[in-house]
């Protein structure tokens, strides 16, 4: 036990609610060794802290920040998810290496500050200005470890600017060549990782992107290397459409009788999901991933939750375009929107129907889940990917052990975060600059 | 000029938008005195700063802030407005005058910190324990004095358990007396207050808890006396159902035929309002306060906002049940449940087609207005009532002058908050305790 560490904080998440007297041991390789009353003094006590596992964001495109607070005049009336990706796209011509580092850390470490330790980069960009190699894909690499958060990069495949039309204008910063050249760049990918802290997955950016032969390539090789796959899916009413005049079937109808999916499948959006053809895909084994902040900016619309849920689907949580990052807001507002448009309260909720456990399940286990990585509780064998609260937050004041969770979740923000361990590692505390 | 303070930050909100090099003149009243290029050396040069108006909670309950976590457990399924309710009458009955003023210590002191300089304290829970006197008035005020927020005391006429029904267990706090006595109390405590940043209005708390004739009584007098009047409507489609079965007519319909309103007058939620009622209400002069989180958090349901505006209602913002403050959070998620609904973008924008020009009026002008309190712009002759933007927050970092405004409500929260100005005494800064 000599390179054992303890850390033993006042209150500690088991999955089912706070305990005290939990003590976590650490090993040297950065994973939890073992969890409970070890009955030996404590490496590390934080006093006044809650422990929780670590949130993950399933899904984000990490230098969408560089458009936080723009894309938000609407002179013409109405905008739309459309409007707002032309000037997605603006920002795109103008990324070069430099910016897209800078804006990756500070979206990682803004992450951090949340109590995020892991996050899935739906990676599309891949391009520099000169187009030469993949040369944002280790700019990714580089500035999440330089961040200290974990890491699992889903290179996308990005063939065509829509059903069946060319590359245009900014896309071409997208290209993923083809199958084949896909492939062989996550060959070097693998060679090029922090293999502690990163991991690698697939993806297909959206059945808009690419055709339905490359779609089942690239997802069959993906499950014969046992990774990840994930995919935009019907976030618009507009692209569902496109799809059926292109294909003569809707996205997911597509997915389910094209492809073998299973829990390694995660299909990000589902905003307007056929109920059916979602009980089919949660049916063999598909996960979903809810980007409520931005699928609210976006003017998405609802997703049907509690249809998913009903259907035993799991849920994970992206911040997708890091427009804001809080994952406290993120998780209420899953339910809340439910709330609203279902006028009652308690949609994501444990077989008990409490709220917490289930929300920090869908924030913290199955978004690791998604992304295959091991962490998303505090258990034996899983990463050391933690966060604390600070139990003398002012939002968290007279809080007992049995509403803190909640008070967390529905009524404070990463402003309670004090601390955040990736792999055993501190690599965010509060008030301190990187 | 002997007594007047120069205060100049980076940047100030000049309500189209942020300027430099304004510089705003407050005098030892309290008021802001000039506004503009004026030539002087600063007295206070806020260096990283911009200065925007102060927010206002135009409808809050601070004590609820007790329940913050607490009726997030749902074992019988599904929860409602009614089981939350049954949760907040729990702490009523508990509430003695030292928790009572602890709590509203708590909830004042984390208005300040999210950028609230008026909170509108729509104030039901009346009597202590022994029922003698009213004597939580006191509290309230003296709570708000302690923390230095301004408070628009909005005693609430309450005399029915529900339509023709009598007062029942905790109900029994809540009791104002007849219509004589409710004006007495507010005699008396027109003596009490402090007049510098106290002002006093009449409230019934609901169609429910009233009779027709005393809603009559009390909305006539308050006009007689110009004071600001409010009510709880048509938050629930059962209390709308409940109310015609008494009365052969929905609230709001009920309000128009009886009452002469104007703009002094605020519905409070209006969340199933008729549309056609809605739009005559509007015309009349009334005013609609909206309470984003608390309607979420409860399952009310969505409202017409488009349709309000559509029609050139007033929309300010209350936090209601102080579940969660924040201003930032509630003004993006007045905007994003309706572009969820809608399907659209740009639902609260100004006539240019901007978001925050718009937001920024629902909640710091248009929640000053439904006070009847003179702040809610930085202009002379109005309270010099501000909060500041730390212009190095990470969460604010490479924002221009013409982004920051949508950075801060659509991307951040309280953290990026600095310091809070109230009748020109700098009450509230970050890191410092009270």
């Amino acid at each position: 036990m000599a390179e054992t560490r303890i850390i033993e904080a006042d209150l500690t998440w088991t999955g089912d609610g706070f305990a005290r007297g939990v003590q976590v041991a650490v090993g040297d390789d950065g994973r939890i060794e073992q969890v409970g009353a070890l009955g030996v003094p404590p490496t590390e006590r934080l006093e006044k802290r809650a422990l929780l596992p670590g949130m993950v964001s399933a899904h984000s495109h990490a230098f969408q920040i560089g458009l936080r607070g723009m894309g938000e005049r609407f002179p013409g009336g109405a905008g739309s998810f459309w409007t707002w990706r032309d000037a997605m796209y603006g920002l795109v011509e103008l990324m070069d290496a430099k910016r897209l580092r800078r804006l990756c850390l500070r979206a990682f470490r803004e992450m951090l500050s949340q109590g995020i330790t892991t996050t899935g980069e739906f990676h599309y960009l891949r391009h520099d200005v000169s187009r030469a190699g993949f040369a944002f894909d280790e700019v990714i690499l580089d500035a999440a470890a330089e961040a200290g958060v974990r890491l699992c990069l889903l290179c996308s495949h990005y063939s065509q600017g829509g059903f069946g039309k060319p590359l245009l204008g900014g896309q071409v910063r997208f290209a993923s060549g083809d199958v084949e050249a896909y492939w062989k760049q996550l060959d070097h990918l693998s060679t090029r990782i922090d293999a502690h802290t990163q991991s690698l997955g697939a993806s297909v950016h959206s059945l808009r992107a690419a055709t339905l032969e490359e779609l089942a390539l690239v997802h069959t090789e993906s499950k014969r290397r046992g990774m990840v796959f994930h995919i935009h899916i019907e976030e618009q009413r507009r692209e569902i459409q496109q799809c059926i005049d292109a294909h003569d079937a809707a996205p997911m109808a597509l997915l389910c009788e094209r492809l073998e999916i299973d829990e390694r499948f995660t299909a990000v959006h589902c905003t307007h999901t056929d109920p059916t053809e979602m009980e089919r895909f949660i049916e063999m084994g598909g996960r979903v991933c809810i980007c409520p902040l931005t699928e609210a900016n976006l003017g998405d619309g609802v997703a049907d939750v509690p249809g998913i849920l009903g259907s035993e689907g799991r849920i994970c949580i992206g911040t997708d375009s890091n427009a804001r990052i809080c994952m406290a807001e993120e998780l209420r507002w899953l339910e809340y929107v439910q709330r609203l448009s279902g006028e009652e309260r308690g949609v994501v909720t444990d077989d008990a129907g409490r709220l917490a456990p289930a929300l920090i399940r869908v924030g913290a286990t199955e978004g690791a889940a998604a992304l295959g990585v091991e962490s998303g509780a505090i258990e034996a064998g899983l990463h050391a990917d933690f966060f604390t609260l600070d139990l003398d937050h002012p939002t968290l004041a007279e809080c007992d052990d049995e509403s803190l969770a909640e008070a967390w979740l529905l009524g404070s923000d990463g402003g309670a975060v004090a601390e955040t361990c990736v792999g055993g590692r501190w690599v965010w505390r509060r008030g301190e600059s990187p």
